[in-house]
């Protein structure tokens, strides 16, 4: 058989040390093609670029690692998945991994994760997908403990298959020592108290920095944050047809169709 | 009773036409806030700014409508949401309406929505929130026929509650008479066949617009895409729980603790 061939990407940019970790590890189970973006893209959602030209090129980062063929593009990381699946590859890759990003995307954070939106567009594009993230968000951050824990969820997904409509949103806790061991889970309910550091700039226009505070508001020990705060890598099967389906009946039930 | 204070946004910018439709509407209904962004912002998903300053300032648009306090924010829509909660609102509103979107969010287009973004970002916070969207990109679109329609939905959301964790993505089809009525449906599986037309720039830079077709790929009754096809509102409950609940067992079943 083929080596799989799997598309590598991020959202912290190319030159980052987690995505260089995750090529490293990709690299011993097949053929690897990056596409990342050519700066970081934290937090850009799954935003795409509509009204703006997009540049890609061909880029060597890192000849020890074998080079593998690397481009780096000037859009988000939804659009190095687009560019990639269309344009740069011979083939349909066999899998897509995102990250290793420097920082958590667990609970509530995927819905603004750049990481796990090129994972979701790889998805919807019917390529097995997978974001992998790091609770550290340290550009040093120690990725070696995590790389067994990465490798056997990549060859495991291409053995078993990741089911239609899903993409892995896999998170793995901070620590100099390997994991304890891999849970599959829910998304944990959260959010962000926002704080907005409010200062005026030299020329006296009131300006904001966003800040916040996570708030955990749901202690299930099912849940990704359960597992992450006890030393295990966090497996969260996460669709993107996002209907609540489960609510279509109760909204059935308001007067929306009388005069 | 207090009238019911509406914080309404959108993500064509704060001058956009089918935001000053919504706003004349929402004064039928309640007391109303606008914090909108200053440029366009569609295809920002979910995006957030963290490493970048954001900028928000009172501003006067339109007398003729009565002159609602209104604030420009120079960041994504998700932004203004967050800025409009924690620092310019007195109050939790109660309700966030956001759009009416200029071009279609049904289906797969949610995940890439700014108009939908906006209302999930308030879900998320705990404040009831509805995404209008007009199925016509155009500037000059037709927004009256829609009116009546996002008039009933916001008051019978205002009357019945949405259930938590719950936002309504609402997609108006594009017509110059009213729609026929309101379904409540599920998003259609549906996906973006991108093209990239690649060019040369001046400088001899290659460089891509992304372009695209959409391919439905779902022929379903109770979908929003076949509401709109008929002629027919349709409201979509979607949620911010990605966890694909159903998947977790077959995930279980792989052997991801075996050494």
């Amino acid at each position: 058989m083929d080596k799989p061939l799997i598309l590598v990407t991020n959202d912290d940019g190319i030159t980052a040390p987690g995505l260089r970790a995750l090529i490293k590890t990709m690299k011993d189970i097949g053929d690897v093609i990056v596409v990342a973006p050519d700066s970081p893209q934290s937090g850009m959602g799954h935003a795409i670029t509509i009204d703006n030209t997009l540049y890609s090129k061909k880029v060597v980062i890192d000849t020890e690692q074998g080079a593998p063929a690397e481009y780096s593009c000037s859009g988000t990381p939804a659009d190095c998945v687009k560019l990639a699946l269309q344009e740069i590859l011979d083939r349909k890759p066999d899998i897509c991994v995102s990250g290793i990003n420097h920082g958590s995307n667990s609970s509530i954070n995927v819905i603004y994760s750049g990481t796990m939106s090129a994972a979701i567009e790889a998805g919807i594009e019917g390529v097995p997908a997978i974001g992998f993230s790091l609770c550290d968000y340290s550009w040093d951050a120690n990725f070696e403990p995590a790389l067994r824990a990465v490798k056997k969820i990549v060859s495991q997904a291409l053995s078993y298959g990741i089911p239609k409509g899903t993409v892995l949103n896999v998170n793995i806790p901070k620590s100099d020592i390997e994991p304890k061991g891999i849970k599959v889970c829910r998304q944990a309910r959260a959010n962000w108290k926002e704080k907005f550091d409010k200062r005026t700039s030299p020329t006296g226009k009131d300006y904001y920095w966003l800040t916040g505070e996570f708030e955990l508001l749901d202690k299930g020990e099912d849940t990704d944050e359960w597992a992450l705060a006890n030393g295990y890598v966090s497996v969260v099967p996460t669709q993107f047809d996002l209907t609540a389906h489960h609510i279509i009946p109760q909204i059935n039930n308001w007067s929306l169709n009388e005069s």
